[in-house]
């Protein structure tokens, strides 16, 4: 029996025979179903199925492969599979801040998140010795409204010499341009520091101040070309009162920013995301 | 030593001495404060105090207030007095969802809200049988285009009738007019089925459900005349995922709005809320 | 296409196949699959799964009871199916307290828990008026260490005649005889006012005001012959402090546990629980 | 005006002119008052108050604590004076586990906890390099049940050596012994890796694993002499279910520690807790 797992995801068009054509097809190679979600959107009339499968015997990939693209013509769906410990290659985008950065680093490092970290790009060179202590290639990209397009050509160069698959926004503090979101679609995420749709673009705790509201939190969302507007994947939430001024939001809202952006992370790289019509569907897990 | 606790508030520009104005004159007058909180807003520059206290011996309540008024003109201090047990008069307007009338009233039977009902006033003849139970008169005043201006007249008329502290529009479907929300400013509250300032209007689920949010909630606010924007009292949220469709998020809802509601209704006649600009300190309490 | 749906729960020891065995036949039979939920225990190699599904034509329901029982055999699987609009008959026990059963008299009466109540039972008769109110026979049985067998034998009775499916404590506050556990095993909820495994026994909220608990929750678990040791089904919690003194945690825990048990109630009659050695497996879901 | 703030805190027995004992020298002194907390515990019968203030002139440091020490003496008063922005001095101990010690260490290195940390004590020497890249002093001190007596000799040396404010137990899996516990009381903060009371001792996680709770969560709390029974200052939680395995309990729990340790820190440091009976008053704030 093997100990390497696989994910198997697919979405298609609701109709019958849909969960058949995943789970059929593993019992008859003789995949053992370890974890099994899946979702059919009444209203939207789609489906969406992951299953994490192990071997019971050899596992031959190409037959796999060639077995499933049979029913998934069939079905209309769209698929990837891919052993579960596929190491992701991310990117990480900062400026100063750097909670969002040091946490990702911290989970990075003790393998909580089991990803290649091939590149941390900044407009801002404050946050070079974290890089380094963790021997992180870091790139100083500074970045002027007239040197917006370089900057973005010389970012995408990173990202594309690194073969990243996913682009993480850890409180990158500059609004991407519309063709940049273009190619980054459905692999980057941003982490918002407001309860989105509440509080859109700028200075969000302080415009969250001064409404008064009784609750802070933060979203991470997928990067889209609509400012943040993008599917939301995950929130975070904590209570607050009226003794909070603007730099008590802030400060609250540093650990929510970490763990609502890690938990995104990690939800992408184990393949539990599913981009569809404006929203996510999100096949959570236990973490 | 008295068992009658006394409840003073203050609120006047942020100077000197403006906690000893409080704190000092009690204990002079031998009252033994029981709870005490103040908060300085830095920001706004203002100064909010609520006391509660029971006197040692026998409390001559005019003595006090005219001791009080003295300082209150010396610091320029809005204040209140007034005994702990009060009964404040609610009025209740409904259409015809339930679960907030039959949340409110639960608690006022039981006496965990110790208030009294004067009124429950409805546009639906609906909820008649629940008011009747509780031996709480119903008036069922229909409303439309043509007939609003009437109608809020005679909603006008019971309020004053029964001389209402406090009016609670625990899902009441209509929009007040500018006018009667005038009247009203400051002691009507209303709950609205999300997370302000996100989702205002209509149908704020069917909203959330079409973002595709992570988090949904209910916020209990003052009423003023800018629909939804009211200064925000308290707020309650529940996780949920894309498994939710609308209905799913109005089932949810409906059990932080009952209790977001009663909360801010709670905080209200035990004179814990100050309004001061747009946004609303809260002296929250244990419970 | 027909609109009544089905659910089939099933369980069994861990081995290939076991989805399928589930997921295979529905489709075979052109049952349309609405929800599926699964879940394979690795460490106590046990599977389980819960399926909704509509026909997609006529459903023979006797047919289909034939031939999933070959499979269920071949599997070893125990399993459930029944229309998902069963109305499950409930009794509930009382005692003085009434905040639950207030609250799932309402969830009751407005359909949001789709239930027969054919009988309240009480030690006391302080609710009867709520349950006159409701339509719902009443039934005081007064309780002394003397007259406990007969008055367990009357309960047990009741509970026969009324063809109970489930009986749900609602803050009765009386300890069930082993026997009458054991006769209810599966097939009874209490609430117990504390987060279990802390605090079990009397007087939980005064236990955690002593040790000084920073949150405060309730328990909703399986009756088993060891006093609030059953599995636990959910648990509700809220944050407390310093200033909260016994009477301030009851009343706080009150919403707590109407949530808590209501949620419960709910699982269970949806067939989402399922008991395995001393935990509880829960198909959560929308809600 | 003077922008330096002091701390004044102080409790005593209840009893009539607490409060004013304190606000009405501040007034007298010319103190202006930026924050207040105050609470009566009527159960416990004894009075605790926390007061933030800022001269409004110059502030005759000696003049004012020999002006308090006489109301002290009159109310029985045990207090504490000093500057806002003093600077504890914290020792940390940890064992392998370095997801409290990272935590910290970001706090520290980025001014959100203005603590110095003149030591890191360690049973292991795996953290030696986090530890170097702070620049802090790391001893390993390895400790057997032969050297137990020893190692802790060694161990409060360092404590006294540095004269260390505060240790913390950041996940430091060695149980001290009776007489340092005694010595560190009041001073010492331990998280453990359960709501207690529920799950002391060994193993938390795989006790709840067992248990099948469906909320696991971490406990702050003051080390004494009886194992995991110190008061507690704050506790955190998460929702999980019956999918997660104890190391998925442990990874969820791992966010939760951190955050929960971090704001026992804080409130230790910013004078906010007061230790009375077996319980701990806790005057949190925005944050």
């Amino acid at each position: 029996m093997s100990e390497q797992h696989w994910i198997l995801t697919a979405h298609c068009p609701s109709q019958l025979g849909t969960v058949d054509a995943v789970t059929g097809l593993l019992y008859q190679q003789g995949q053992y179903i370890t974890d099994l979600q899946s979702f059919d959107d009444r209203l939207h009339q789609h489906f969406f199925i992951r299953a994490q499968f192990r071997p019971e015997n050899e596992f031959d990939e190409q037959a796999f492969r060639d077995a499933f693209q049979v029913r998934a013509e069939k079905y209309g769906m769209e698929w990837t599979l891919s052993p579960s410990d596929l190491k992701y290659k991310v990117v990480i985008m900062v400026s100063k801040f750097d909670h969002c950065l040091n946490d990702l680093l911290y989970r990075y490092r003790t393998g909580q998140l089991p990803i290649e970290i091939p590149a941390i790009i900044s407009n801002h060179p404050d946050l070079k010795a974290l890089a380094d202590w963790h021997n992180i290639p870091y790139y100083h990209l500074p970045i002027t409204a007239e040197t917006k397009a370089q900057q973005e050509a010389d970012v995408w160069k990173i990202i594309c010499d690194s073969q990243a698959d996913l682009v993480v926004l850890a409180r990158y503090m500059q609004v991407l341009s519309e063709d940049m979101c273009a190619k980054l679609s459905g692999r980057a995420i941003n982490i918002h520091h407001s309860l989105l749709p509440g509080f859109k673009g700028a200075r969000p705790y302080h415009q969250a101040y001064e409404k008064g509201v009784k609750l802070v939190g933060a979203t991470a969302h997928y990067v889209n070309t609509d400012l943040d507007e993008g599917p939301i994947i995950t929130q975070g939430i904590e209570p607050v009162d009226h003794t909070y001024y603007p730099e008590d939001l802030t400060a609250k809202g540093r650990d929510i920013e970490c763990v609502t952006l890690a938990r995104a992370v990690r939800y992408h790289i184990e393949r539990r995301l599913f981009l569809h019509s404006k929203r996510c569907i999100v096949f959570a897990d236990s973490q």
